[in-house]
């Protein structure tokens, strides 16, 4: 008798339910509904006055919601028996988070507090608390503090500390109000359960937590705000505990409302692209599982602490219980090349695709693959949005060199996805020369569906990139946890790695380097480093002049 | 009784007349006739056989047709009797070379030599000389020349030498039976009046003549190949006289062809653009004269000999008696822009040009106008066709830097523009740190008449640029040079100076650096410095690197 388990994927618009078959991984039935609210950036829901710039926010009412209704849909798609569902794991993005009550309730539903813009969940990309983040970084080097190595150097806005302390220093009443602050990942997590927990992925890669250090010493956070400094202590207390981790069973009233029995186990979440790492089959030290969309982002195990230049975090228990997980990233990968097309493909560009009915994309990517490397004669850095790995500095921008009155628009596509080949070349060499394997390379996301750009991926970095054979590696990997919350004495299994040995595909199809093309590009590549460490490194600041002129110009003509 | 002269300007594709009155340059006609044969790059008129690759010819006998049938139609236009012309002046294309038996019989009307490529004009633009001119930039590198610092450290492909010792190494017959070889301004005149003089503008800007050594010495030549060492004694014999020189009278049979005076004074010729300088009432040491097109020209007067880094050329005698005519120049200008609009720019902008009936120029140039400098955070280096003042180098290219996911069409139309205009103020500040004094500028050519360009011209440089008044400098010159044929016994001018100052129409409009401007582009200039610096002088051979790996992969692909 098959026994199923429950893959939630809570993104930035939507949230999808995928119902897996335990043994093999096969997918019996998905939904995706949008979340009603969508992302809050303009005015919170029935409410007039708009939000200051760079708020993003999200209705936590909007994941239940979609929850119920999702869950419902695959339940009633698929005909399973709700006892024959074992587990329920999910993926969330983060840091998103919220102010809540002692019993979970959430502040945007207390009349008191739901036209604060503070009573809502700050979504991930919320980035109105900059300079709160300018000043925890600020504050780590007066102060020579070691952990932001862990990080980088440096955290972002968009994580836990700047944004508690953004609430605390513009709705100060609330925050005293609020008994504790929590990633939405661990309030979904509550909410089914009843219990709470926080699940070590988010609190390792933006919440500072360390597995054996803990979390920032109150020193540091007084130094901040006086205010802050029992914020662990007060707002985000509870276990940590690694995905996976059962935090409880199924209460009544959501066993009734999903039609699932009491009691299912209900594993502690994970950050939606680390949960594509065990849904695309990555669970052992020396696989690196790259998420390649808008942004790249990176994820590789390892057996020690080892802190690599520049990479975006390193958690214990981040993604693998027992294993330290690596992120790195690129900000800038699919969005560089939509805002080519969008702004540099001219007319008959357009009028060719429309006329064959294929996108842009791939009428470009059709030309450019007739060139062979080099060819174009032109070079590019891949920071049209900064760069993430391993500079940390989002000040930096695109370069482009080699142009002439001959060069054509495939190329400058072309040339664009090879920068950011280069640019993950260099993050690959960054993880190999610091004492991190990498032995092999698995891709998921949309960009690993361009057979031309995956292709130009293995002959840049001289790897096989295989592609991950789920085209939902996130919520697949919820649903890996949802069976490790089950256990093996609830038909799951005992570790992620063997959950994702069973439930895993195989690889969708293996890129591997073309022989003749490595030459050209270790020619190219050396001169990508070359401009790499010229602009980048301080040699030459012309990027971050133009940014500051930039910024000057925009102010004075406002 | 109001007195004319003829302007005749001997273009690319066409020949243009301009009749004028000499009292106040004022213009009585003008007409212009494409060339029947046009630019001949793939076959002989006539013949089946291609040419070979970079090769570009004239048939002599289209610029006697044009000419006839353009003063023609400018005497019946105009009504003007033939006796009140009082001068003929001309300019040409150069490097723009025939030859020619010792009568000035061409030979491609010679049935013997006609089918043979090497027979026709060579064009300015004919390329298919680039080893010869390596050649004899490697040997006079090798033997320690000075003589090429007057032209930037090297001569083109372009030029007198390397076309005749093409001539020489792949038709030795033709070059030994060819009595002369000779500019096509001089093979004109010396068809008007029977007399052959070579024009110090050609002969010093493109046939290495200098007033005071000389061309050449034979040993140089006889290195490059025993054949050669005698080319000026056999084959380029002939005094070298300034422009506007009175060469010879108009003979009988073209008096009659055309309804003009025999005798009446025929000038000798100019090259187009450096014509453009007097038309523009530029004759005096101080004076920049720009003609700013797909490319740009920079003539200069100086009352000494200087050698500038990275100058076209400086020559005694070649632009106005007496004094030293400079030439620097930028490799692209306008045809940079019109690569960008004719890539870079996506539908919208064509639709809203078409909806407007306006150019993509102008509705690009409309947006970036409501930029403020610096506004964009883009940079560019204007090399898209290299760089010729002041590197003298072919092998550099295009380079932007400063590009996000924000940046628009405009911003990088607009960038493009500044660089060129960072370009120009480098040139004219090589001039002038070198001691040649700038005090003022003139504009002309298509460029000049865009306003948002010029303003930033005036803006980068920090110099008010005025624009020409005469549509027509390079003809208007050519016409001057006719009045000063003639000189004050024959109705015209003693010098060259004294037409202009009658005969230059006030400049059309003056465009003043904007005060608030300026900041921000001497600090984007300081930071074009820099990277003109890194890349154009070897500190990062990138441009080079990627340059041979362009051609390596070309011929892998063929």
């Amino acid at each position: 008798m098959a026994k199923y388990t429950l893959g939630l994927d809570f993104g930035t618009e939507s949230a999808r339910a995928l119902l897996v078959d335990v043994a093999t991984g096969d997918l019996v039935a998905s939904a995706v509904e949008a979340f009603p609210d969508g992302v809050i950036d303009e005015r919170l829901p029935g409410s007039h006055s708009p939000l200051p710039p760079d708020w993003a926010l999200q209705n936590p009412s909007d994941w239940l919601s979609t929850l119920e209704n999702t869950v419902a849909a695959v339940m009633r798609q698929s005909g399973v028996a709700g006892s024959d569902v074992i587990g329920i794991g999910l993926d969330f993005t983060a840091c998103t988070i919220l102010p809540a009550a002692a019993d979970g309730t959430p502040f945007h539903t207390n009349v008191a507090y739901s036209d604060r813009p503070h009573a809502w969940a700050k979504l991930w990309k919320h980035h109105a608390a900059q300079g709160q983040a300018d000043r925890v970084n600020a504050l780590a080097e007066q102060r020579g503090d070691a952990w932001p190595r862990r990080y980088g150097g440096k955290i972002s806005s968009e994580w836990l500390i700047p944004k508690a302390l953004q609430m605390l220093e513009e709705d100060a009443a609330l925050y005293e109000a609020a008994d504790c602050i929590v990633e939405g990942a661990d309030w979904v997590v509550w909410q089914l359960t009843g219990v709470l927990a926080r699940n070590a992925c988010a609190a390792g890669y933006k919440g500072t937590w360390h597995k054996a250090d803990g979390y920032l010493p109150a020193d540091f956070l007084a130094a901040l705000h006086p205010g802050l400094a029992r914020l662990y202590v007060d707002k985000v207390a509870g276990p940590v505990v690694a995905p996976g981790t059962r935090v409880g069973g199924l209460n009544a009233a959501w066993a009734g409302r999903l039609g699932l029995a009491a009691g299912t186990p209900v594993a502690a979440g994970i950050i939606d692209a680390h949960a594509a790492a065990p849904g695309g089959g990555v669970t052992q030290p020396g696989v690196m599982f790259m998420i390649m969309g808008t942004s790249t982002c990176h994820m590789l195990m390892g057996e020690q602490e080892v802190l690599v230049e520049g990479i975006a975090g390193v958690v214990e228990d981040g993604i693998v219980p027992g294993l330290y997980g690596y992120e790195a990233g690129q900000a800038g990968a699919g969005d560089i090349f939509a805002w080519f097309v969008e702004q540099g493909a001219p007319p008959a560009y357009h009028d060719e695709a429309a006329r064959r009915e294929v996108t842009l994309h791939d009428v470009l990517a059709e030309r450019a693959a007739a060139q062979r490397p080099g060819q174009s004669g032109l070079l590019a850095l891949d920071w049209w949005n900064g760069n993430r790995s391993v500079l940390v500095d989002a000040e930096l921008s695109g370069l482009l060199v080699g142009a002439t009155l001959a060069t054509k628009p495939e190329e400058i596509y072309r040339a664009l996805i090879e920068s950011t080949a280069f640019g993950t070349r260099l993050i690959i060499e960054a993880f190999t020369e610091q004492g991190v394997a990498v032995d092999s390379i698995v891709a998921g996301g949309g960009l690993a569906k361009n057979p031309l750009l995956m292709q130009i991926y293995a002959d840049i970095t001289g790897r096989d990139f295989a592609v991950a054979g789920s085209p939902q590696p996130s919520a697949l990997g919820a649903a890996m946890l949802g069976a490790v919350a089950a256990g093996p004495a609830g038909g799951g299994y005992a570790t992620l790695a063997e959950a994702a040995a069973h439930m895993a595909p195989a690889p969708a199809h293996v890129y591997r380097p073309i022989a003749a093309h490595r030459p050209a590009y270790d020619l190219l590549y050396a001169e990508y480093r070359r401009l790499y460490d010229t602009f980048g490194r301080g040699e030459n600041n012309v990027m971050k002049t133009l940014r500051r002129l930039r910024r000057e110009q925009l102010a004075a003509a406002r």
